[in-house]
Order: C-alpha cells, then sequence, then structure tokens
C-alpha cells in the first residue's frame, strides 16, 4: 500500500478522530504530510506481517503539548536527527518506522518523515488511539523496552534517556519535553519485525484513512456523514460499538497547558438547553459525564465532530459556541485487557471507578 | 601528592568554605571520601602541568539542590556509572577526573571516585568556588564544550544531554535533575589535557586542604581561627583580599527548594542589636548587604563561619540564633575577567549592579 498526497485529507480526518481530541491539530499534520509527499513521493506503508522478523523498527513521533505544537510547527530535520542519533546509539540502521499513536500528528508524521528517508512505515502503532503518556503504548504493555529514546529539538539539541523502567522513562523525558519549548520529536523504542507482530495494533494506518474517507465521501455524495461515519466503524474490527453521546453546544471550556500537556474540562448543553454533557481532558478526553454519570471512559474513545460536517475538533481547537456531536466508541479487545487496562485504564488517569465498556452503559443513563 | 583519610576533616572544612554556603553539606561528602580512602588508598593527585597534553579530562560531581544532598546520599555507583557511560559515547577511556567545582560536596566526591576507580584527580577546578548553574566553569568561559553530559542516577538510568550551547545544556539538564530527585551525578566536558591547562582554576585542591588545615591547626594550638585563616589566605593568590564583613547573629531565614536549587535570603543581626546584614542565596551566597548597601558580590566569595570555631555553615544548615562571622574575599584575577564576569558577574544571577570587587567597597559603607 502507499500513501499519496491525494489521501491527505482523509488521513488527516481520520487520524484526528481517532485523536479524541489529541495529537495534535490534524491541519498542521497534513501540510506537514502534503509537503513531504510532494517533495519526496509516495509514502510505503508494509502490513504487520509482511516485516521481517529480524528488521529493526523504531517508533518516531512528537511528544507534548497540543497546544504548543500550533504555534511551534515540527519539521522533518529534528526527527531525521533523532533517528540517526538512535541508530549511532545502537550501531544499526533503522529498516521502518512505526507511529507510537495513530491519533492526530503522530499518525501522519512517521508517514512523512518515512517518505523523507525512503523507509517503509508499519500499518499500526502503538496506541489504536492517542494517549497523553509515553507508557501508554502497547509496546510497553506486551514488556517492551522504550529506551534508548532520543528526544531531538529544533535546535540541533538531543537528549538521550534510558531506563529499563518504562515509567520512569515517561518521568525523566517528559521535563525536557517542557524544556525544548513544550513540544518535539523523539526517536525510541527499537524493537525487531517479531516484536512488533505481537505488540502493534495493527491496520490502522488503514483505518484512519478509512474512517476520513467515509466521512468525506458521505459529504460529496450529500449523505449524512455521521451515518457513513457509523456504517464504516461498524464493517470493522476496532470501534464496531460506536454511537452519540450527545448532541449539542460548547458552553464551557477551562483549558491550560501545564507540566507538557493541554488539561481542562469542556462543557456541553443540549441545543434546547437543559442536559448537559462534560468532559475531562488530558490532551485526549478521558472521560465524558451526563448530569454526573459516566456515559464513556478510557480506553474507549471520546470524540468530539462538528454537528454538520463530522469534522473532528482537538481538544486545543475548542471553542466557546461550537455546534457538535459527541461520539464515544469501543476500542477493540486487545486494549481492554486486564494488563492493558493497567495502563491506560480509569486508574491510571487517577479517575476512582473501574473501566466500564461504552457497550455497556445503560440506556437510561445515557 | 596524595589525599589520605587523614586529611579528609581539613580538605572537607576548607571546601565548605570555598563553596560560599553552596555545595552541599561537607559532612555528607567528607563522610564519602573517608569511606573511599579506607577502602580504596589515598587518592592521587595530578597537577595541571603534570598532565600528558592528549589525555583524556572529565569532569565528574553532583549537580542538584543542596537541601536534598542532605536526604538522598549519593554514592560512587552513580557516577561509575555516568562515567562508564561517557566513555561508551566517546569510544575512549578517561584518563583523569576534575571537579566541577571546589567548593562542598563537589570537592570531595571526584577525589572519591578517582580513588574508588584508581584513576588520578587534577589539582584544580572549573569554578574556584562553587556556583549554581553548570554553564558557571572555567571550562565554558574558556570555550570549552560541556557536552556530551551524562547524568545517572540510583536507579541505573541515565540521560545524555549534547548542546553546541552550553547555556541551553543547563537548561536541557536542570529539569532531569528534578525529575531524578533533586540532586544527581553527572559525568561531562571531556577534554584534552592541554585543554585543562588553557581553562582549569589550579592548585584548588591543595588551597581547599590549606585552608581547611589552617583553621584546624589553630583550633589545636588555642590560636584564633580566623587569624590564622586571614593569614593563610592572604598567603595565597586566591582570596587575598578577606575580611569579616559582619559580626552577629542569624535573625531570620527564608529558604525553599525550587526548581533544583535552593534559594532564599538570610538576615544577620548585630549581637548587641542594631545593624543588620542580608545575604541573598542560590545555593551559593551570592550579594551581602548591610542596611541595604552591597559590601561583597558574586563573583567574590562570601561565605559565613561559626564565630568562635571558623566551621563553615551552608545555606541548608543555617539556622535561627546561630552565632557568626560573615566573611568576603576576592576571588583570583582569572575569575574577574570580562569574560568571565560575563558567565558568574552580578548580571548572571539578574542583579541590577556591576561588580563591585571587594577590596573596592567604601570604607563608610562597610
Amino acid at each position: 500500500m502507499q500513501i499519496e498526497v491525494t489521501d491527505c485529507h482523509d488521513f488527516a480526518r481520520g487520524a484526528a478522530l481517532l485523536g479524541g481530541g489529541g495529537g495534535g491539530d490534524p491541519y498542521i499534520g497534513r501540510l506537514l504530510l502534503q509537503q513531504a509527499l510532494t517533495r519526496s513521493g509516495p509514502a510505503h506503508v508494509v502490513s504487520v506481517d509482511d516485516l521481517e522478523d529480524d528488521a529493526l523498527v523504531a517508533v518516531i513521533g512528537g511528544i507534548g503539548a497540543p497546544t504548543v505544537t500550533v504555534e511551534k510547527i515540527i519539521g522533518l530535520a529534528e526527527g531525521e536527527r533523532a533517528l540517526r542519533k538512535l541508530e549511532a546509539r545502537l550501531g544499526r540502521r533503522v529498516n521502518a518506522l512505526i507511529s507510537p499513536e495513530i491519533g492526530g500528528i503522530n499518525a501522519l508524521y512517521p508517514v512523512a518523515i518515512a517518505a523523507h528517508l525512503g523507509l517503509p512505515v508499519v500499518d499500526g502503532d502503538g496506541m489504536g488511539r492517542a494517549f497523553p503518556e509515553l507508557q501508554m503504548v502497547s509496546f510497553n504493555i506486551f514488556g517492551q523496552r522504550l529506551a534508548p529514546m532520543v528526544l531531538g529539538d529544533e535546535n540541533g539539541d538531543t537528549v538521550i534517556v534510558e531506563s529499563n523502567d518504562n515509567q520512569r522513562m515517561e518521568k525523566l523525558a517528559r521535563p525536557v519535553v517542557v524544556s525544548m519549548g513544550g513540544s518535539t520529536i523523539a526517536a525510541l523504542c527499537p524493537m525487531t519485525g517479531s516484536a512488533v507482530k505481537t505488540c502493534a495494533i495493527r491496520d490502522t494506518l488503514s483505518l484512519a484513512i478509512g474512517i476520513g474517507r467515509s466521512i468525506g465521501t458521505a459529504r460529496l455524495g450529500h449523505e449524512e456523514p455521521f451515518d457513513a461515519l457509523f456504517r464504516y466503524l461498524r464493517g470493522t474490527e476496532y470501534y464496531r460499538h460506536c454511537k452519540v453521546l450527545f448532541d449539542g453546544k460548547v458552553i464551557d471550556i477551562q483549558r491550560e497547558t501545564l507540566r507538557g500537556w493541554t488539561v481542562g474540562h469542556a462543557t456541553f448543553e443540549a441545543l434546547a438547553g437543559g442536559e448537559r454533557l462534560t468532559i475531562t481532558f488530558r490532551n485526549e478526553f478521558l472521560r465524558a459525564q451526563r448530569e454526573g454519570r459516566t456515559v464513556a471512559i478510557v480506553p474507549d474513545l471520546i470524540t468530539v465532530l462538528d454537528r454538520e460536517t463530522a469534522e473532528p475538533i482537538t481538544t486545543e481547537n475548542l471553542k466557546y459556541g461550537q455546534r457538535v456531536k459527541v461520539v464515544g466508541a469501543s476500542v477493540p479487545p486487545i486494549m481492554r485487557s486486564e494488563r492493558a487496562l493497567a495502563v491506560w485504564g480509569p486508574e491510571a488517569f487517577g479517575f476512582d471507578e473501574p473501566f466500564l465498556p461504552i457497550e455497556q452503559v445503560p440506556a437510561h443513563v445515557e
């Protein structure tokens, strides 16, 4: 499979939806990808099963606060430097790249840099969506070592972080991101092709493009885009339980850039007034509560879409008065295992409630 | 020259004085050095002139807040790991170690680890005293690159920081120190023997031992220790302009551990009441003001000593009611050059006043 310039709009839209509010402004990511593909030609996508078992695969992507990425545009040079430094540390060249998360800019960036460097990019990622912390990747859940991790910024500075404890990797790297301006590029988690076969959330590049295309095609054909989106999602193994959690407008946003993240709450009210939904976010939308009762919670996907066009809206782009539909969707079983929930379930975000699969939320609560 | 177990008390006392309130509790450093010398035998000290021009010399020492070093005791294993990682990065073994600063624990730690590893330690350092930031070293002033720098903590984690900009090295490394618990070990600034000959503040290990011994010997001989100290200082090329700036007691301390430093103010009052002196500190004592007029300022040395025994008191050990003499001393000409003042003069610390050499303070201000 190849990703071409003409795929960029759909890909960016799908990645923004899978970002669940996080992962950074898809507009920025799309411009970056369009430029890279225009200059270097299409990106070659390799499916997980087609990887050589002894291939060396590295994760590459941005790390930081989405609010910052809007102003501090990332480039390909930072990523290339970080990757070269990782290769120097390993004494070996990388054979393929993989995205840490299929949400937002981090879905697009690895494709852009893969095209730029003439490397294949794996059809898959480490989150199946986006999450705000480094250790919240399937690679960690399956015991892969995230170190060595190279952070590289636009000044040419690099920081290499190494720990056997993936949670400490996050703790050591995050403040460096802040020093580097709140958002930067990281190359990390070198692993073999066979490790990728065990660890990756598969086929998610294809999924993102498919999601984006279902909405885009519906608009062109004057079909209701939400109908097309739900039909597409229900036909995949991913996100098959999907529904509108709320239909209304943004009436309040509390948002700040704190310790390298974008954190806050957004409140929505029905168009006719009355009922309210509140979403808590840290880069990503983490929990949606309707009148104080949880209707969706991590790792299930919560996403906010323009109620006419179904265009996804990221946390840093939420504005007072926007008319939206809040959509919830189930994540695939690999992301709901006990081991997985320990890493990215409600407790990992400090919520004092267990995971409630979106399809099991009682109808009267909705 | 060798440093033996019997030198430890004098060495620690002299290093504490040269620390100017910073550099960490000399008690901790002394215990560490005593243990290392007891286990491994005396440390071999090499004078700057005796270094081979092509020898590889590395800086090793602690970085962080002195308030933390009292509770989070540093060990030799962290330093050994950091040094080995630096050597792996360089592809070459180090031939000698040098201290970043002759003040406090960082005077003693390189000697301890040199003895432990069987390496010589250079009679000299990079500050001629102690300063709170990484780029405030003579190696930087003479254009030496501080990178690569390896930070290593007690968990076995390492972070390698690389920048061509020594000021950014500080900015990138400091928050990592905070993540590593507020105090950790760094190996950095690999340089040749000939670079050390250009950059180092020379003979400062000998100076620290000489200072400590002058006070210790005076006590044994029932001499006034301040007289012995001043006589010794006036006989060296360093700190020859020295005097008591204030004689009194501690009446107020504002002190907090902030972003990896110990920062605050201490106020002293004459024993009979009345006149006051206030010292501003960030790890080290930076400026002393008597009734609002500056009587000593960086880089000149300000140090607080017990008024009976002349034992130095570090910022984290200052307590209400302590009876002290505040001593000021001139730093050597190499540390007062225009280039040097740009790095560690009053403006580098945010003071809105020029450097005033201690020997030029008008008598009526004192």
